[in-house]
Formats: structure tokens, sequence, C-alpha cells
């Protein structure tokens, strides 16, 4: 809802539905390959099941009333994949897997997409606060705490310090390993009749994802990513913050060059990229508590709530990256009032 | 996403971007009306406004990076809605409101309309209650704390507290008022030179929704709202948990009738429906947070807090649309084993 | 942890340890009353098990390693009340009754108690407010939306924004009713022998608690006394918000009469109790989505979710209790400059 | 509240107010010698600040009422301090510092000791799951998947997951580095001529704490270490979790050792200790929510949301300290049904 003003268009377009489909179905197609280079089904098979893998294989209609009726789109995707290849090879199609395979490492190759996103626009928001602070770095500014005057620091102090937060911020995310999913029906490998590390290796090389062993109920990089995005999503909030505070008409040492405007004042300038920072961010720390909320995972797969992290990964990912994009535009085009800071220095 | 699993379809459509478009335009022509009504505006721009209001009226496109600009589409919307009427009209357009004005009266207007539909669905849900409980209520039933067997009692007190708590959130949830928001630039209804009463009412009226003083920064009824779908979202998540817990192979007293099925293990009976309703409702208390935490708005119109609104509310009408759909699809089918029942009691 | 700066001092005292264990122990002697009085039990016996209420009659590291043992104080509660009370009138404590009986009681006598000290120090708030508004109310002041100067409006505008959001929190919170829980140990009355009913009305009576059906697993009646607190924080959080921005040195148009110092800057002015408000707010709206998260209770008691409630309602009573206070102080000497506000205006 | 069941009993010392008092203390004398060390105070002054630097330094009545006038206890806590020093020492008590640097060094001094608890914790459970595996892992169990059967797996397997979060969630844990605060009044250390590195490695060397730039408004650190328990929570009630749906009566393939029993019916047993993993475990999401929610904090130093972080990381250690020390007594006690593990697979 409303996707224009909380997320990057690249990442609503890396993330949406359809870009979930193709992720799933690239699991299926690189699982099938990965099948026949360890032994466990003919080539052909992997060819017909890669050449069956087309988005616009299941209808749209079909697929989600399907999916509703077993609480996955998998079931469906699955069985529109049978019906699309030559009946000798149905029994390949998902060999050895289960939904969560292909859903688990379709959102980490969606996350990877929308992870690099974010990343390019922390690092120009990044650059952006170096070229401000190589250019008024030592211009005197009031220091000011629990919101009223103390004792006068630097612009090139306060920068630093959104600087700092949004360059740990980016460490933090840069860190964060999107991972392939592969264990089969009860995440032990067991049905990869022992070529299951071999299939995974090859699948992960493929997908460019880390080969690790299965993770179905250990939900610890789906919060990694979580709390990744929120400390993004916290700087950046903190960062436009204090650019909303500073640009107060009272204050003014700070202003968006192409402030936004009103539907009832004329003359009336908005910080809107700062505003639609603090809009994206504050829904995040809510949706970080709901991965760390669902890690305690019934068994061998949740009854709810691993399914439930799907749109929130999605959510998240959005929102980290219209703060981003947004803090990236609000920085691009910043002006300070070297003036008003020295008076009030 | 995936909103096919997460949300009644009707829903969805009640919520998407072009019902909060038309309904923004909605507020538009019913404020000219009104206007023209209390002698602020001649009838004949009302008219020329009522017929310019078209959910075509802007492009997408042009819509979203200009409502990016400006932090809110009212920005463009009333741009392109002056464009479309005749210029001795234009000055009438979006008489004496603001943005907040609109957006928060559709929000309510799109509030009402999925409200509705939960209200229905939660309806059928207890009438269904009713009914296996007239059906099964003297069959004994083993009482169990703390998940372990605790002393007997029967299947019609159990089914009567998962009713209770679905009534009292159906009567909260019927409770709660959709109410207008008219209030100018600052909140205060003085753009209205008068009449803002007079209009007010008369929007009121047309829309539907309660008559009340301008609440800009006072996001009582927001909350209110949410409180009330986390009630929803609360209760229907016990009853869908203990379907869950009641239809372990283990325990059997339970099932869904028509079971959803696995991509892995063709035999496999899955409480699909069941599970739905627990990713749904696992993500709504977190949003119910957001809106609280979005109550302190900066003065006379947030800076970021109220934005964040838009979405959240609509994610929280999705979401309990999802959980109420889906729970009354369970029951519809739930079938009782009540020798296993008696066996177990 | 530091509840003399996050809570009132008596709400702190009305919701300790030692009061929690009180109200138990007055719930277990109202009990007994309650059952001789429908003849289930011996007078004397309900004589003895009264005078043996007493808050010393567990040492606490008795109570506390026992209550670990079985994750909860009841159980060594009844166990050194049956102790106590001569061997004759032994099989009499507790009857009927099981742990969630005297815990969610004796819950909702600590909720009332500081819920009625909650609405003591918002009723002063309001009173304030209009005092405020009575002097001040015709002061003009300018409109800031999205922090940036709007149009002229009044203080009493401003004013009465923030009492309507107090008063609206004032009224839900009054509106919640404190009830009675008493269920035994599967929640529908059947230890008390047909006499349930009886019992619980006496108890409900005595206790000053609303006569409600048992309420075990359905957690309505916890949710809504934590929706109520959210808007009361809300509500409060919002006021402390903007006397912050309009008290901030530049704009200067309110004032703290008796503002905080600091450690390192002797004249600093600090909005100190507008400052405290904001923290015990910030708090929560998070414990709030905590109680929403707990609805879900397994069958006829929680694994966990059920006693995670009983310290987050305690936590939410005080942080209310914490906002309220001091913003009832804060308003208390709030200054306003009327000729600045006139200047910006 | 309640915290003898909701904390480990060493963490509740580790946390309380006295310790903290007591580590604001131990940084006031330990600045003191760092500023003799680097010749901007008298060693004389030092020495006199370090002997004045003892937990009864002022009343609690006085200090609270003091620290609400100023919003912050180090206020009242230097104040006395300069009482309690000779006269020609008192401009060196507090050396170019502030309050914030005294509170988050503190903080994190009471982290590192609440850490090494819980660590010491986890470190036993994993090597119980060692053990447990070594003994049982070769026992085939039921794997079940949405709560119903699936496949045969081994116990093996399932105790390898469990183990690889809890290990993964050690990691975190103990990767996160406690660090120094010290940036004088607006985050600068201007105001240690000079000097502010070498104090500030003096400082973190005397505490243990690693000297790093100040970081007055960048809470990566903060959220980090939420998030490191927020993992730990997560993975332990996933434990948990899994031991209360095991130890069902009709599943019975655990069972804790020394189940807890119930006030109302004698033989009952309760999954206990797994029940207060839960509860501990259930408030952690939301109160990392509110530390990431309160990143954006204010310019040089935050209106509220700085001073919020103070209890709720001792809420966060704590109640991970319960999780973790639950946890490790009903892995310790923890009996596998041999028998009804192998029927079932």
């Amino acid at each position: 809802m409303f996707d224009g003003l909380f997320a990057a268009p690249a990442v609503v377009t890396a993330t949406d539905e359809r870009a979930w489909l193709s992720a799933m179905l690239a699991v299926e197609a690189g699982l099938a390959r990965a099948c026949a280079e360890a032994g466990l089904i003919p080539p052909a098979a992997a060819e017909a099941i890669g050449a069956a893998c087309r988005p616009d294989l299941v209808p749209a209609d079909t697929l989600w009333s399907q999916a509703v009726r077993h609480a996955t789109p998998v079931v469906p995707l699955v069985a529109a994949l049978r019906e699309a290849v030559p009946a000798e090879h149905r029994s390949y199609v998902h060999y050895g897997a289960t939904s969560q395979d292909i859903l688990d490492t379709a959102m980490m190759l969606i996350a990877a997409r929308a992870v690099a996103a974010i990343v390019a626009d922390l690092v120009a928001a990044v650059d952006r606060l170096d070229a401000l602070t190589a250019e008024y770095g030592d211009v005197p500014q009031l220091g000011r705490t629990l919101m009223r005057p103390a004792v006068p620091t630097t612009f090139g102090a306060v920068a630093g310090s959104w600087r700092s937060s949004l360059a740990a911020a980016l460490h933090t995310l840069r860190r964060w390993q999107p991972a392939l999913q592969l264990g089969g029906p009860v995440g032990d490998r067991a049905s990869l009749h022992g070529q299951g590390d071999r299939v995974a290796a090859t699948l992960a090389r493929e997908c460019g994802l880390a080969d690790v062993p299965p993770w179905h109920t250990d939900r610890t990089r789906v919060v990694e990513l979580g709390s990744a995005l929120g400390t993004v999503a916290g700087a950046l909030a903190k960062l436009a913050g204090d650019v909303i505070l500073l640009s107060q008409a009272e204050i003014g040492e700070l202003d968006e060059g192409s402030a936004g405007g009103s539907s009832a004042m004329p003359g009336k300038r908005n910080p809107a990229r700062a505003v639609l920072v603090v809009a994206c961010a504050h829904r995040v720390p809510a949706l970080v508590a709901t991965l760390f909320a669902g890690m305690p995972q019934e068994l061998q797969r949740a009854a709810g709530r691993w399914q439930a992290e799907w749109p929130t990964v999605t959510d998240l990912l959005r929102l980290a990256s219209g703060a981003a994009g947004h803090a990236r535009a609000m920085l691009a085009d910043l002006t300070v009032d070297v003036e008003r800071m020295r008076r009030h220095a």
C-alpha cells in the first residue's frame, strides 16, 4: 500500500509477488540441475524441469486459491510443474525437497537483491556526509541536549555522529549472509539419499548463497536480517529527525533544497524527504519484533510463525529501502546555512 | 505480498491503492458539495469538482513521483483536480481543507468497509460455534492445562470459551465508530469561515461517518481501531491454536474437514486454515504497537508518525480479515471425533 | 529498576511483590468466606483460613524457590496456608479454585487500585489544562505542521487538542472494568459443585470486582486494560512532546516552571518532567503488544503466555502512572510566554 | 516484579538499583583517576573522589526525588559527591563528563556482568544437549511438521537443531562488546581539553570495556545487545516449546524429571521450567523493539528515548538470564522415553 512512498521503486519490483514466484521457480530449476549433477535424477528431467520453470506457469487465481488450501504456494507450484513436464520426469520435480526449502531459499534470493540496493543507497548517503563534512566540518554549531542549548560543537561533529551510525549499520547489513535452505521433509537431508551435501553445495553456488546445513526451525539468519535492517532504519531516522529539528524555521541551520509543499498553504516548505524517512523507519521496530517473536517454531516446521515471515521480511526490505532512498535524496540536496549556524553557536 | 494468503479477497480490493484514491476523491467531491451547501463555494464549482473526481484523474507514475516530493499524495491529487476543472472553479477545489482531512477521512471510509467484511466473517464464525455447541456441547472432553491432562470438562465449555472471546471481539469491533476528519490547515476549522461545523455535518452524513470535532493529532480513534482488530486477531489465534493442538494426530479430537497437503509427503494432512489464521494473527500485535507508538504526533501535524499510519491500518484490516476469513472456513468444515473425545475424558 | 523515575510512588507500592502477595491472600480469604456462605465449607474453616492469610505467611526465599519449581507462586502459598490452619480445615483451603483464579483476581485488585491513582492524576491534568485555557485560550499562536510554520491558531486550540486526547484516554480507562476470575481447574466452575455462581457473586462483591463468567483463556479484559493504558500513555506523550518542542530556546513559548538542571552545565534548563513523560510512554506500546501477542493461550491454561502477563501488566500500570504523574507535575508549573506566542503568530 | 520467576537470581542482583549506583560511582571514581593520570586534575582530588564513591553516599529518598527533578540520577549523585569531598577538590568531581557518560558506561558494566552469567548458562545448556545427543542421538523419532506426523528422523537431529540455534545465539552474545562512553556535554570530548582520548583509554582499561569514540546518540551498541539477547531468548523458547509439545501426555517422548505440580490437582505434572522459559522469552521481542524504536535520539542527547533504555536493558538482561537459567535446569533433568520415541517413529 502506497509503496511509492514507503519503498525504493527498485526494491518494490525486486520483492513483489512476481519476484517471489520467479525466485521459487529458480530454486526448483536449480535443485533439478543439482540433483542431476549428483546423479539423483536424469539430466533430461532436469532440463525439462528447467524449461518448465517460467513465471506464467500457474495462473494467479489458481495459484492463490490452491495456496490457501495448503497454506503454501509451493504445493500448487509443484503440482503445476509436474503437469508441465513430460510424464516420465514428473517424479523428479521438487526432488527430495519440501516447501520450506523452496520458500526459504527464495526469500534469501529476494533479500540478497534488495539488500544490495539498500547498501548502494547507504554508501551514497555516507559519501554525501563525507562531502558535507569536508565542506562544512569546521563550522561551529550549537550543541543541543534534551532539546535545549548546551555548548557549541561543530557541524563536523554532528555529521560525524550521523556518519558513524550509518557506517555501523552498513557494516552490519553487508556482513549479513544469505544462505541456502535445503533439508527435505523434516530438515535432515535424508530425502536426498546421502547426496544432500553435494546437492546443497551445487545449488548454493548456482544461487550465489552460502552453503550451510539446513536451518528449517533455526531462524537466527532471519532475525539477523531483521536486526540489520532495524539498525539501518534507526540510524536513518536519527539523521532525518535531526534534519527536521535543525530545519525548523526557528532554527533554520539546515534545509532540504527541494522542500515539499502543502495542499493548503501555497508558500509552505515541508521537509518532505525527512518526513518519509521517519515514516518508513517508524514501522520497522515492530516488524523486527514480529520476526523475533516468530523464532519459537514448532518441532520440524512451524504452524503459522514461519509463514508470517514472508510478508514481514518483504515489508522490512521495502521500508529499509524507502528510508535509505529518501535519506540519500534528502542528503543530496541538503543545504547548510553557515551564517545561522555560526550565529547560534 | 502474498495477499492471497493473508487477507480476505474482498478486503484486499477494499483497501488497495485504487480504493484509497477513490476514497480520497470521494472526500474531495463531498467536501465541494458540502461547501456549496453551506454557501462557501458556487454550486457550479461543486458540480465541476464532483465530475472531475474520477479514479483515472492522475496517472499513477505522476501521482507517486509527486507524492514523494511532498510526502503526501494529496498535493498531486489536488493539483490534478485543479487542472481538470474550468479555470473559474479552480480556487474552490479542496476548499478550506488540508491533506490530513482528505487522508484521514479516506482512511475512515476504507476502514468502515473492511470492518463490515470482517464483522460478517466473525458473525458466521460465532454462528458456527453455536451450531457445534448445539450438536456436541455435552460431549465430555479432557481439560488440559499447561498442555498436560487436568480433569474432564465438555466440548461445550471449550467451544463456549472460544465463543465468548470472539463475541467480545466482535462487540468491540462493532462499537468502533469511523468518523469524519475536517479541520483545515491547523485543525481548528478557521479556514471554513465559521461554516466549519455545518460543512462537517453535511460531509459526515454523506460519507456515513460520525460527525465529530477535528482530531488531527488526537489519534485515539486510530488506536481504538487497532486495538479492536488486535482483539479480533488474538481471539481467532486462540481458537486456531487450540484446533491445531486438538487435531494433532496423537490427540485427534478435531480435524479440518478439508485439510491441506504437503509438497513432499503425498498422504499428509495439514491444518492449513488454522495455520493461516495463526500466521495472520502473529503479525498483528506489533502493528498495533506501531499505531500506539505513533500517538505522539508533533504539534499541528506529525512529521512521519501520521504518514506511517496509512499502510499500518491497511495491513491491520487485511490481516484481521485474513484471520477471520480463514477461521470461518476452518470452522465451517471442522469435524469432531466424538469417540476419541469421550475416550480421553 | 529506577522505579523512582518511571512510576508514581503510590503505584510502585500498590503493585510491588508485597502488594501482589497481599492481594492473593485476600482472594484466598475471600474465597473461603464465600464458600462458607454457600455452604461448601464450614464457617470455622473460613475463619481459620482468613486468620492465616497474613503477608508474612511464607518466607520470601521459600516462596520463590518453590514458585520456580511449579511456575506459580500459588502452589507454595496454598501449601503454606494448609500448614498454617488446623488439620481439620486443611482440605478447605483454596476450595474449588486453581492458581489462575487466585492470580487473575489478584491482578484485577492490583490493577483497580493502580488505575484509580492514574485516573486521579489524569483528572488533575485535565483540570489544569482547563485552567490554562481559561487564562490563555485567546492568545494567538503559530500553528506548525510537519514541524514548519503553517498559519496562526490559538493556544486554546492547542491546549484543547491536548485536552480532548487526555479526556478520551481518561474515559476509556474509567470504563475499563476489573472483574473476578473464578473457574476452578479447567475453568468451568465444576469444582464448586453447582455453587460456583453463588460463590463468585459473593467473592466479587467482597472484592469490589465485576461478577462475570470465568475467563481463564479469554484475555480480552487484559488487552483492554493494556489498550486503555496505551491510550493514556500516547496522549500524555503527545502533550509532553509538544511541550518539549514549544519550550525549545528558539521557540520559547512554553517552559517548565521548575526546569531540571545538568550535571555538566550549571545554568542549563532541561524540560525534565516532559522528558520523563516521554521516557515512560516510549516503553508502553511494546508492552501492549506483548499482551496482545499473549492472547492465544493454549487450551484450558497457557504454558507461558499467561505467566508473562503478571509483570507486563505491572509494568504498564507503573509506566502509565509515571507518565500521568509527571505530566500532572509538568502542567502544574507550566508557564506560558504570551509575548513570544503573539510575536510568532 | 516476580523477579524470582523471570530472572536468574545472580542477574537480579547484578542489575538492581544498588548495582547501578555502584557502577555509576565506579565510573566517577575511575574517571577521576584517569583525569589525574592525564594531568587534568590533582592526584589528591582523584583520591578524595575515589574515597567518597561509596554506595551509601546518597540516601535513596533524596536521590530519587532529586533524580525526578532533573530526569537523571547523575545530577544528585554528583551533587552528593561534591558535598562529600573537601572543598578544594569539588570542581574536579565529574570532570569533563556529562550524565550520559556515567549512565552509559554504568549500563555497559552492568550488561557485561549479566551477559557473563547468561553465557555460562548457555554453555551449560549446550553441553547438556551434547551429552543428550551422545546418549540418545541414534534413537529414531517421528518428525512433525505443521504439528502433524511427517516422516521419521532421529532425536539427534532434533537436539542438533536446538543446539545449532543455541550455539548461534551464544556466539552472537559473546561477540557483543561492551564499551566505554566518554564524550562530555555534547559528545565531542572538547571538555577534556585535548586529553579526551587518553582519559578514555585509561578509563576503558580500568573498567574492562572497549575504548571507542563517543557514541552518545549512536545507539548501535545498545540494539546489538538487544538483538543478541532476543536471539538467545528466541532460541531458548524454541527449545522449551518443543519440550512442552513432546512432553504432552499424548506424545510423552520427553519429560522434565522434576516436573511441577498444581494448586488444584494433586497428581498433576507440569512442564514448569519450560513454561517459565516461554514466559520469559515471550516478553523479549517487544523490549527489543523498544530499543530499536529508541534509536532516533534527538541532536546531542535524547529527550526521553535514551532514558527509556535503562530499565529496558535491565529487563532484557533479566529475562534472557531467566530463560537461560530455566532452560539449563530443564535440560539438566530432562528424561527421554526411548521406547515411546521408537514406537512413534
